[in-house]
């Protein structure tokens, strides 16, 4: 018989299967599918990774793997919001705050407390390792369009102006990071992704 | 301008979105798709979150997430191969040595070195972060097949005695998660995912 907190980690483990359903607005590379959240997760900690370096701040690296590993998990529940999507977006804070506590509630109480101390502190961005996370979480998407010549599914495209507004904050934290960004935001916009409005 | 250095990292970054189109034999859960190796290595990574206090030796979690999280890019050259194909695998091994070389030559030298010698590490499987890796990387898919109800797709079904005989250097490292897997392969059996021989 395994114990009752093995039991429930093998039900979390479960249960985030789900997130390889949940899709987003871009595609992946070839155009075949929407990339799904699972993906997303794992390519932006592949990043986390490789670029620290132009995050100029000692970070603790064990929790901005964790952020990125799980900072999407409430969408097994809520599904993912565009980024572009202002008004969704603050109406499904409250929906996310509540799967968080569901999702979470099924680990053992030590492990749900730290998880859900962790997606907290990502969603508030006020610590240098959520920062982090969400330069890469942010960078993500931009490479990912450019590269997979493939910008949003949503029908609408996007102007530059918005990427750049909800963009910016990279600047901030790593000058040599938002260089890069808008250096294919640009060339984006010369093979025609986004409106160079 | 950014950096030459910056350049070969964004388009490693970039490369590694074709993990996303690697499909392994086993489904995704409502079983509309393959399982690709980009979110199998997600799974993983949060596995190793979880699972670690039932390795009973110190690990540095930090290798053990790199590993888990780029042992499969070599498949971008050499595609997935099933872990029962014992002859293929035999054969894809020099292939996938030289997959590894190349993909990881797309990044600065310091970060191509570090990448390689991880991903040797656990391919040899000799140290204790690579065997922690091997052990997650080996309980996924069996955790996959029975909560997705999705065997393998290859189409011949698997015998409990295969399933063993592979991953029983399991109970080696963690009596706890063996006895884990063990149940679950049981279950399989019971609802017809594997043969009882």
């Amino acid at each position: 018989m395994i114990s009752d907190r093995l039991k429930r980690q093998i039900d979390f483990i479960a249960e985030i299967e789900k997130l390889k359903t949940v899709y987003r607005q871009n595609g992946i590379i070839g155009g075949k599918r929407q990339e799904n959240s699972a993906e997303h997760s794992w390519h932006i900690a592949v990043m986390a990774l490789i670029l620290s370096e132009y995050f100029p701040k000692d970070i603790d690296m064990i929790k901005v793997i964790k952020m990125v590993l799980i900072h999407d998990l409430v969408e097994i529940h809520t599904g993912d919001t565009f980024l572009y999507d202002d008004e969704k977006r603050e109406e499904v804070k409250i929906s996310e705050q509540k799967a968080a506590g569901k999702i979470f509630a099924m680990l053992p109480d030590d492990q749900k407390k730290d998880f859900l101390d962790c997606w907290n502190e990502f969603e508030l961005r006020e610590t240098d390792e959520s920062v982090y996370a969400a330069v890469l979480d942010n960078l993500q998407p931009i490479f990912n369009h450019y590269y997979t010549n493939n910008q949003n599914i949503a029908g609408k495209k996007l102007a530059k102006s918005q990427i750049i507004e909800k963009k910016e904050f990279i600047r901030n934290f790593s000058e040599e990071l938002w260089e890069a960004a808008l250096e294919i935001i640009d060339k984006s916009v010369e093979i025609g992704l986004y409106n160079n409005s």
